[in-house]
């Protein structure tokens, strides 16, 4: 099969790949368009050990299922599989287990005409859902537990709420708050481009924090989507005394966090990691429901450009998300 | 008035002070007895930009009331003083208020014959409270308020808990998970002298962080009560995948909190500082209830002592809490 190969740090191509063997539980997808992810940026970079060249990254997959109950259906994929038996899993977080693992990261990814996972972890969509927008199922379901977490500690609608990072996962939180009802959202974003094309969507005000702030009178959340000692010194300046810092990013491990603030003014800093299957359902939910769509900041490529994409998206030069289309 | 003045740097010394100008509202203490807090040993140590020698610290008072409502009545100082009309205070968080002050900080503390304090943050205490106990009213409001913000992630009594820092605030935070029902509950200290009064008290089991672990199958919980770059990386080291770090402690402001493990793992770090009104009278029912008591870990002494005592506590001859007695 064809399939976009991340071959070595900053670098990917074209390849001919064969199928891993299936095992039991298992379908073949014949994989229809999927997104490119930060964390497969961060692959590419060379800087996640645990996505080894040569390596199929992808996991925000829209495809047909050939065999199985949802044989002939389109499907999106939960990427995350887990054990099922773990304190974690039994616990209702199987996001959280010990045994975790992603498609993409250890297991082929989805940058490819075909994708083996198992049938649990299938949802299958109605048929007005576009593939551009059911490939955003996966990092909205991310989005929506960075909000969940926030909304842990502060469900005041009223809170003003600022997104560092206007990559996709930022971009979505902000669309998640603002479905609930949140009206005072700012999004911090240094690429100009993007802060275009996040303030010609309407519900929100951008900045650009190299050289300002947000125009907020109170920040009462701030959700991290960028994960760098520079957002998280941001992060522990900007928000109020009592007030939630949601951390979704994974950048760097830099200090930064200033945690004699957080302490003196009781501030929460929450970890969010991916979902679980609540949040993914959710996701789908508010994709087939037309509430969030990728319209104006979503751009989908042909596979043939995805190497080409993952420089233009190191370079600055692309839209918050760029989903390959697969089958062409 | 005789009080122990903080002069420098590890300096402190019984000099004769004059009492301050009463403002409206205010009314004079006859103080019997103020503990020693982790704080006012920051402060001696040149450590607090916040305490300017010379000053009069210590803010774990009881005494008598000269004048008001309580006039002739044994109270409890609640010494935290907010503004009452800020966005903190009109929404129940008057320990947030930007406006905050606290005794012994700017304004004159307890180690001295007499304090100076608004009526509104005195209760008054049953003759059954002795002294000692009464002045454990403060540091048990920050523990109550610790063990708190902890609950509102993890309230499973059946949760494994760990305490770093055996002082007052650890101890009591752990008396406070063992009054709410916890069993499982560890706490690290560095002083085998502590240790070994610790382990006596019966409810707890100790180990010293230098060289050891908690002998616990799963950390739910971590208070942080020390609050220095080590005891956090220990927390986000050893806090299961979904659990909480309670931080309380202030030591220093060095690196060390694993905010990559805290993301991947969806870890809630809390700041903990100080209480509202809610958990200061909270602490006085658990002390005149005799559920919470400084039996067996308390040491009361002369004031004439207190400038020793403050060495003592620095040479780690001490146990985890030395309250003054002012009135001899």
């Amino acid at each position: 099969m064809k399939a976009l190969v991340y071959t070595g740090t900053m670098q990917s191509e074209i390849r001919d790949m064969p199928l891993a063997e299936m095992q039991a539980g298992q379908v073949i997808i014949d994989v229809n368009h999927c997104g490119i992810c930060g964390s497969d940026m961060h692959a590419w970079h060379g800087l996640d050990e645990r996505r080894i060249p040569p390596l199929i990254l992808g996991h925000e997959a829209i495809g047909i299922a050939r065999s199985g109950k949802f044989a002939g259906q389109r499907v999106v994929v939960n990427p995350l599989m887990a054990c099922g038996s773990c304190f974690a899993c039994t616990h209702g977080d199987e996001h959280l287990c010990p045994s975790r693992e992603l498609l993409g990261m250890r297991h082929a990814g989805a940058f490819a005409e075909q994708l083996i996972v198992k049938e649990d972890n299938l949802t299958a969509v109605s048929d007005n859902l576009s593939d551009a927008n059911a490939a955003l199922a996966e990092p909205l379901a991310c989005a929506v537990n960075a909000v969940r977490l926030a909304e842990k500690h502060i469900s005041d609608r009223q809170a003003g709420v600022v997104v560092l990072g206007g990559g996709a996962i930022g971009l979505l939180a902000a669309m998640v708050f603002s479905d609930l009802g949140y009206q005072d959202i700012h999004i911090a974003e240094t690429n100009g481009l993007r802060r275009e094309m996040i303030e010609s969507l309407g519900n929100f005000r951008t900045y650009d924090p190299i050289s300002g702030a947000p125009a907020c009178e109170r920040v009462d959340i701030v959700l991290d989507a960028v994960g760098s000692g520079r957002t998280r010194a941001a992060a522990s300046a900007m928000v109020r005394a009592g007030g939630v810092i949601s951390h979704i990013g994974l950048q760097d491990s830099e200090p930064g966090l200033d945690t004699r603030r957080i302490t003196l003014q009781e501030i929460q800093f929450t970890g969010s990691y991916c979902y679980r299957k609540a949040e993914f359902a959710e996701a789908v939910r508010l994709l087939e429901a037309g509430i969030i769509t990728g319209d104006g900041w979503v751009e989908v490529r042909d596979l043939d450009r995805g190497a080409q994409s993952f420089i233009d998206i190191h370079e600055g030069n692309a839209p918050p998300k760029i989903i390959l289309d697969i089958k062409g």
